[in-house]
């Protein structure tokens, strides 16, 4: 037995004793987590948005040690270290190969990583090794490459960020101040982070914003517009989901602005003729962090990017309600879980 | 006093004496025009699903010999041969500037070129001149770079053609056949043209369509799904603007795919949500024609496009009236007015 956290319904998270995972198919591997966390879009079950109709085994961030592998599996084995994305990939059907590895014909959401031990369906297609095992000073960062970091990254690739483009990125999540490292990591010049909130507007500065715009709304987007010459954005990462945000995003681009937006809309619609004449780009879906992976951890590992400061409470997985609560009432940015 | 083409309501076009064009600003040229034509987007007006307020003067494809230029004008002169966009631009403002002409700050919508002369504003960001006077043989398809090949040219940039691409084109209009010349030159391997028309599945393959799907709705879809091993088009162009063609488009995307869309939209609404899980982009608007202007005018110069194939149908000016029902009740493509 080992203790995992379940969600019962809107505000009802567990942490309880369930069985140990076992290999249930031969691509299957069992990984012991070094460190697990709570995802922003836990919070949308947690919040009554998503019906909860049987208790749910949460967690999909996740990176450990092989602890067993299934007969058909042959790029990992036990004693490595692995960190693998929230989407379950085989890698090799066509729209893998593609790229898009979270649209996979076998694709699966990875769930129970909110525990010390994970099983990992298609593991040759989902995990990616360490050449070596890595510093525990790093377990943090690579853990956010999982999901994080993985779907930030994802917002300004498909926002088309490159070498010299002016960012705005709207959402001051976790999510958003990836994408806000995302974009400095991409050569952008300017980084505009839309945030109220002190102390994620120093964790923006600190990972490569070169402004901050305080306002939402209307007076939010008259402040983008005024930094930048009344243009808008090349690129915008809309990191949030809601109406709002997505208006507010679709204001700040300029016209051949692409908008990534990798926050699952909640009521978000678009009329195709304002489309069409705000001529602005759409781009968007559950990250492919497994074509990003190999780049983000080599990052990691040669200290080039320190993404796990996104963590700003560490608890133990026993008090993994209180992180829940935490990061709903925006006392915390995201919660790190001991396992 | 001149012959032009007016529209004062549904189904009701006209070819009446109007005065001749002068130059308004010292910015705006004259020019005699070596022919004119008639564009799908007229349809809406003729068909009454756009308001007619007051009656408009017909006509934005236009080509031809400078008459007069005023004084501001420096980078055309009479007796130079033109082409200009349908979008009027000072390709100098920072939306010009990122190739977005179509929404130049002092964007204008070109009118009135349904006529001998016409006179076009912001001559210097909106016209290209060719090096001498083209031949005869040449100017449908100088006239064709006009709108209706720039447009079709947008809708495969705007869905990212490239080399080695599967395209699939919705709307076999004289911009789906456009497309389809686009696609080929963008060094597609793969081009589907989705008509129910024997000359225009013709035109299609003519262009460099590969495949021809002659169902629409889900039929169609299923058929371009057999076409591509179940995954769907890399690019996808919707040439019409309907709810049914952008359905269509949506359900012939793989994953990552983008569509272009440059049929204006009407009746087009996306759910953020659908959207996001199919995970397909979106990038459409009016063509910014300008930018492509001068690599077409050399494609067609070099006589290595002949884009001026799709107009099956050549009246005098004086006949515009037949012009435009025979485009109505698709007995023509597209019509050639001799001005």
């Amino acid at each position: 037995m080992m203790l995992a956290t379940m969600l019962y319904g809107a505000g009802d998270v567990r942490c309880e004793e369930v069985s140990e995972p076992k290999i249930l198919h031969p691509t299957d591997a069992i990984i012991r987590l070094s460190a697990s966390c709570i995802c922003g879009s836990d919070l949308w079950p947690y919040r009554g948005l998503n019906d909860v109709s049987a208790p749910l085994a949460m967690g999909h961030e996740y990176c450990g040690i092989v602890e067993e592998v299934g007969g058909a599996v042959t790029s990992v084995r036990p004693g490595q270290f692995v960190v693998g994305s929230f989407c379950i990939s085989d890698n090799t059907c066509p729209h893998c190969r593609f790229g898009f590895q979270s649209s996979c014909v076998q694709r699966e959401f990875m769930t129970g990583a909110q525990a010390p031990l994970a099983r990992v369906p298609l593991a040759d297609g989902t995990l990616v090794a360490t050449p070596e095992l890595p510093p525990d000073d790093l377990i943090p960062s690579l853990l956010a490459a999982s999901d994080v970091l993985g779907t930030g990254w994802y917002a300004a690739d498909a926002a088309r960020v490159h070498e010299g483009s002016t960012v705005v990125v709207v959402g001051d999540g976790a999510v958003g101040l990836m994408g806000v490292l995302a974009a400095k990591q991409m050569g952008a010049r300017r980084i505009i982070a839309m945030s109220g909130h002190k102390t994620r507007q120093d964790l923006a500065l600190e990972f490569g914003a070169t402004d901050i715009v305080s306002e939402r709304g209307e007076m939010g987007v008259a402040q983008v517009k005024d930094l930048t010459g009344n243009i808008g954005g090349d690129a915008v990462l809309e990191c949030v989901g809601t109406k709002q945000s997505m208006t507010q995003a679709m204001q700040c681009a300029r016209p051949g602005a692409t908008i990534g937006f990798v926050g699952v809309p909640h009521g978000v619609e678009f009329d195709g003729q304002s489309l069409f004449f705000a001529q602005v780009g759409l781009m968007g879906g559950p990250a492919p962090v497994r074509r990003f992976l190999p780049h983000l951890m080599d990052l990691v590992l040669e200290r080039k990017i320190n993404p796990g400061k996104v963590f700003d409470l560490t608890l133990p997985l026993a008090d993994a309600a209180e992180g829940y609560r935490a990061m709903d009432e925006r006392r915390a940015i995201k919660t790190l879980l001991r396992v």
